[in-house]
């Protein structure tokens, strides 16, 4: 029967995907995984082959948006086939194309979800899922921009917080440090009236979310400039009005200073 | 060694849970579960014993809201204890205080990530992540506001989509519906000046997400209004600015008019 399964890796490692994932795998005739979109910093291809007792082609980035993922979609016109992607598997826009372009061959498609980087950041964080405003990606230094700065303007202006992914190329092995990002925030900062990123401001930053042993800081940017945060994937956060549950989850869980509760609503 | 571990189970099943979360239930002991905060609509918690062997108690909303999960933390004190939550664990913002109490209390924390309604409704949407904006609850009739209708006007203004969680009391089993919610903006709309929820206005509504068989349905609200989605739980989607690529996606996946390209920036 032909038909499309896309399934999400979730987070970390090969033990991310879930009990229903692990089954579409092993009845599935042909397996596809990527693995550039995101980086899985514990994974390893050959427990999950071992784990399902499949072989499992890996596709590229010129596999999947030059030719438009062709083997995947002329695999599941003979059977079933399964397609791997880290997180949750549309959070990645990329692969909305080969799901479109399922349905318009007829190709029957399913989603297993799996956790996504997204809803741990948010999590973890202890703050508010419905206080978060529009999300931005804070890009390399070679297409910086003012957007990203714009973003957590808006968003601050409005209350709200933003939740700043830090770029990644993870087939170059390149990944934006949360130092990085703050610099070059200040750098366009020098520009504009309203301050969000200087060392006086107050931000969270959180390194291998969804890892064994994620790395959360919250505190000023003057801090978090020097805070060693080890090893990446990164993303920070700038809170907008905190309410003082979202402060005591802060200086409970993300060693911020006590004074953040005078910063409340 | 004392350990408090929070176990997120995904979405619709007892296979929604990773194999990592898994491994964690297996090596606890003291496993504890709740199910109101989330509907998982095919989960059985005897196939989890079966899968985990091991028992697990149910806690209820008084167990973890009023008695502030004085269960889970006395365990946890004694041994390696894990909590089980429908979804990503702190999604439900209900948990983020468990976990406070545990950090005052000394109790080492690690979170072991799930699949969460979230990324699942934006993936399934076709919609880009990065462009929505503040996400909204529509409460019950009982509680109902102008908020939603100000959260998703604003949100418009800004040409950011918003994502509506519709209200469900899994302990009552009571699920606010697609219908009952857009009549309920309809009855905001006629005092409002902005018109964001009118007939000829553009949605998404989606059941089930998570489950095997989600309906997804993307049209002006005055047909969503009389369009069978089949069982809870539903969410709605209010789209802001289109770019051309989530129109393609609306169109090949949730049966959005042809004319939808035309309305696209």
């Amino acid at each position: 029967m032909k038909e499309l399964i896309f399934v999400g890796l979730g987070l970390n490692d090969e033990k991310g995907i879930s009990l229903a994932g692990l089954e579409e795998i092993k009845t599935a005739n042909h397996i596809f995984i990527e693995l550039y979109t995101s980086l899985l910093p514990d994974f390893s291809l050959k427990n999950l082959e071992n784990l399902s007792g499949k072989s499992i082609k890996t596709l590229s980035r010129h596999d999947l948006e030059e030719e438009n993922g062709k083997l995947v979609l002329e695999a599941a016109e003979k059977g079933k086939a399964a397609f791997l992607v880290p997180g949750d598997p549309f959070i990645a826009t990329t692969h909305v194309t080969l799901r479109i372009e399922a349905a318009k061959r007829k190709i029957p498609t399913r989603v297993v979800h799996g956790a996504s980087i997204i809803s741990a950041i948010i999590g973890l964080s202890g703050l508010h899922n419905y206080k978060f405003g529009k999300t931005v990606t804070i890009p390399f230094r070679e297409n910086f921009s003012e957007t990203p700065y714009n973003v957590i303007a808006q968003n601050r202006q409005l209350g709200l917080h933003t939740l700043c992914l830090l770029d990644l190329k993870e087939d170059e092995k390149r990944y934006l440090t949360i130092n990085e990002a703050l610099m070059m925030l200040q750098e366009v900062e020098d520009k504009k009236e309203q301050k969000v990123a200087s060392n006086d401001a107050f931000a969270v930053g959180l390194a291998r979310a969804g890892g064994t042993h994620p790395t959360l800081k919250a505190g000023f940017v003057g801090e978090l400039l020097s805070f060693d945060f080890g090893a990446p994937p990164m993303t920070l956060i700038f809170p907008g009005q905190l309410h003082f549950m979202e402060a005591e989850a802060l200086i409970a869980l993300a060693g911020a200073p006590e004074k953040l509760r005078r910063m409340t609503t």
